[in-house]
C-alpha cells in the first residue's frame, strides 16, 4: 500500500520518483496525488518525504485541495527558464525538473520515473535529463514500484472501492429490472409500445444510472450471439437484443473522472434458455466455484487459480491457455487480474504468472467458453478481495442467474 | 491531415512509426486506428502504406472493424518468443516489434516512436529496441509528426466534429433551461420546492444531458464566485448555485469512449447582474470580437491574434502574461489552442507561439479576466475553424448573454 512506497524506493536505491501523466487522468499520478484534478504536471516524492505537486499555476488551487504541497511553475522560474531555452518548451520542462529536485532538496542519485505520458517527447529528453548533475534518472520494467504498492489498499482505498462497488451492484439490478420490464415479440425484446431494445440503448441506460453513483463507463461490453464470443468485443448497437442468445454484459465502471474501478460480468439469455446455453452456462459457473474452492491462504501463488480452474476446464475437454496456446475457441484468457485506479493491475492469475495472492489484494475472477462460429460465449466475473481474516470475499453483490424472464 | 503522414514521415526521414497508447483511450492510436476499440496493441504505419494494428487476439475482431488490416500477438508468435524470453513480457515485446517490423516488411531504418503509454517501460526498453539489427528507434519533441497532420482536419473528421458541436450546442441551451427553470430564494438558486440547486446536482444535469448525444465530460469546469477566478478550478460540488455571482461553466466534451472534442465557455450570472460584472463582462466581450477581428488569412502567424487581444486588454489597464508573466490576476493565459482527438492540440495561440493558422484548423478562442480575492473570475469560449474560403467561422452555436433570469 501506499505506505510502503519508502522502503520500495529503498530497495531500489532510488532517492525519490517523479510521476507524470498527460492531459488525462493518470492513473499512477492520480495514486499519488490523491486524485488531485490536475491535467498537466508532476508528482514528486523524495525518499522520506511526502508528495509534492509541481503545476502550472492555473491548477494551483486544484493541486491544493489535495492537502499536499504544491509548487507552480511560474514559482521556480519558468518564465526566465523559457527566455532562456529560446523558447523551447521541452528543454524548458528539463529545467524545471532540475530546479524542482533542488527545491525538494533531493539528494544526488537516482531517481525513477514513473508514469503515463508521451513516450515520443520522453525519449528525446533522456539524454537531456541524464546530463543534470548529481541525477541519475532510470525508469522500472516487470513489476514496477507502483504495481507493488498499489497491489494492496489501505483502509481509506478500501471504503471507496466499497462505494463503486455498491454503484455498481444497483447499476447491475437497475439493468436486469430494465431489460426485465419488456416483452418478446418474434423473439426480439421489445418495449410496451412493441418497439425493439437496441444494445446502443441499453448501453445508454447503462450509462445513465451509473452517473446517478457518480460512476463513469470506460467501455463496458454488451455483446450478443456470435459477438459475446469474442472477450473484447464490446457489441453492436445497432443491433435489438433477441432472446435465447447470451449477452455477455461486462461492466468496468470507475469514479467518474479517474479513481477506482470495479470489474463484474454477467451472461444473461433474456426470455428463454437454450438447453446447450444451460450446459455451458453450467460448466461456467462450476468453473468459477472451482477457482473460489483453490483459494487457501495469503501467500499463495495467484497461478495456482488458474491452474485448478485449466484443469477443470481441460478434464471437461475444452480448449485453454495451457493446453492450446493462441486457441480461440474455449477457455482462451486468464482468470483475473487485480484492479484499482487501472482497470488491470498486479497480481496477475494467469498460469504464467509469479505473484502471489495477499491480504489487501481487489482482484477480479473471471472464467469463461467462447464459441463464436457456434454463436455464443459465456463469462461470470465478481471482484472480490482477500480480508484481514484471510478470506476470499465478493465485492460483487447480484445473483449469478442466466434466463432473464420477460414480461408475459 | 491523415494524407500528409507519408510526406511528413518522408521529411523525417522515417521508414515507419509505431504508435503505442496505453488500456485507456489514447489520441495518438485513436488517429491512427480509424478509432478501433482497442486496448492494447500497436498501430506501425509503414511509410507509403495504410496503418496496421497489431493486438491482443481477444481484440481482434474490434481492430478488423476498423476497415484495417489486423495481426495478433499469435500470429506473431508470442507464445513461443514469451517462452524464449522466460516469462519476461517486456523482452517479449521487443520481440514482437520486431517480427511485426518484419512481417509488414518495414526496410531498414529510422523507425519513429509515438504515443502516450507508460514512460518507465519505454525507458527501460530502449536499449534493447536500439539491438534490433536494422532498425533505429527515435522519438520526437516540439511540434511531432502527429501534431503537424492532426493540425487540419480532412472532411470525414469535419463529419465527426461537427456532430460534437451538435451535441455540445444543445447541452448548452438545454443547461441554460434548465438553470432558468429555477427561482430565487434569498439569493440562492431554488428548484419549485425551495431545494436549492448545487453544483453537483447541475454537473450530473449536464453529464446525462450529454450522454443523449453519445457525448462524455471529460472534467467540465462550473465554477463561482472566487472559485471562477482560477481559470482550471472545477467548482465545489456542494456549493449551492448563488444569485448575481459569476457561474464560469467550460465544457469540453468528447466522442463517448475517446474521440472528438467540442469547447466552449460561457460565464453566467444567474437571478441578477452586478454592476462590476456587467463592466468586465463587457470588456472580455471586446476582447473576443478583437480576436475575430485580427484574423486576416490562411499562413497568419497564430500569435497575433493573442497579441491584439494582449494590446487591448492592456491598454484598458489589465495585467497580461505579456506585461506581467506570472500574473495570477487579470488575463492569465494564452487565447486559444487548437482541438481535435486531444483537448489541447496545435496550433497553439499563445504570444509565443510559431504556429501559423491554416484552413483546416480547428481552434479555441478563449479571452478571460481573473480576480478571485474580489470573487470572481469570467471568460467566453467558442470553438472555431478555418473554411475553405479562409473564414474563421463558428462552431459553438449559443448565444453570450451573461444574465440567465431565473422564474419571477
Amino acid at each position: 500500500m501506499k505506505s510502503d512506497l519508502d522502503p520500495l524506493m529503498a530497495a531500489r536505491e532510488l532517492q525519490a520518483i517523479v510521476v507524470v501523466g498527460d492531459e488525462l487522468y493518470s492513473a499512477g499520478r492520480d495514486y499519488l496525488s490523491n486524485g488531485a484534478r490536475i491535467t498537466g504536471g508532476l508528482v514528486i516524492k523524495r525518499r522520506g518525504a511526502a508528495p509534492v505537486l509541481v503545476v502550472n499555476p492555473m491548477e494551483i488551487e486544484e493541486a491544493r485541495d489535495s492537502g499536499l504541497q504544491a509548487i507552480s511553475w511560474y514559482d521556480l522560474g519558468w518564465a526566465q527558464l523559457l527566455e532562456e531555452n529560446d523558447g523551447d518548451r521541452d528543454s524548458t520542462q528539463v529545467g524545471m525538473w532540475q530546479r524542482a529536485l533542488q527545491r525538494l532538496q533531493v539528494p544526488p542519485g537516482r531517481i525513477g520515473i514513473y508514469g503515463t505520458a508521451a513516450v515520443h517527447r520522453f525519449i528525446e529528453l533522456l539524454p537531456e535529463l541524464g546530463n543534470l548533475e548529481g541525477y541519475d534518472f532510470c525508469g522500472e520494467r516487470g513489476m514496477t514500484l507502483l504495481d507493488e504498492a498499489a497491489m494492496t489498499r489501505d483502509a481509506a482505498e478500501m471504503q471507496r472501492i466499497r462505494r463503486v462497488a455498491a454503484g455498481t451492484n444497483a447499476t447491475l439490478r437497475a439493468t436486469w429490472d430494465f431489460i426485465a420490464s419488456h416483452r418478446a415479440v418474434d423473439d426480439i425484446v421489445c418495449d410496451a409500445q412493441g418497439d425493439a431494445l437496441t444494445i446502443g440503448a441499453l448501453r445508454r441506460f447503462v450509462r445513465r444510472t451509473l452517473l446517478d453513483y457518480d460512476l463513469e463507463d470506460t467501455g463496458m461490453i454488451l455483446a450478443q450471439g456470435r459477438d459475446a464470443g469474442f472477450p473484447h468485443s464490446r457489441g453492436q448497437d445497432d443491433q435489438p437484443l433477441r432472446c435465447g442468445q447470451t449477452l455477455v454484459f461486462d461492466l468496468f465502471p470507475r469514479e467518474h473522472g479517474g479513481g477506482y474501478h470495479h470489474d463484474v460480468t454477467r451472461t444473461w439469455c433474456p426470455g428463454h434458455l437454450p438447453d446447450e446455453i444451460a450446459d455451458i452456462y453450467e460448466t461456467v459457473s462450476r468453473a468459477f466455484q472451482v477457482a473460489l474452492d483453490a483459494w487457501d491462504e495469503p501467500g499463495q501463488p495467484a497461478r495456482e487459480l488458474q491452474e485448478a480452474v485449466l484443469d477443470f476446464f481441460e478434464g471437461a475437454g475444452y480448449p485453454t491457455p495451457r493446453s492450446e496456446p493462441g486457441s480461440e475457441v474455449g477457455y482462451v484468457h486468464s482468470l483475473g487480474h487485480g484492479l484499482g485506479m487501472a482497470i488491470h493491475e498486479r497480481p496477475s492469475l494467469s498460469h504464467t504468472s509469479d505473484d502471489c495472492l495477499q491480504v489487501g489484494n481487489v482482484i477480479s475472477i473471471e472464467p469463461g467458453l467462447y464459441y463464436p462460429e457456434r454463436g455464443f460465449g459465456l463469462r461470470l466475473e465478481d471482484t472480490l478481495t482477500i480480508d484481514e481474516s484471510g478470506a476470499l470475499v465478493p465485492l460483487t453483490d447480484f445473483h449469478k442467474r442466466v434466463l432473464l424472464p420477460l414480461q408475459g
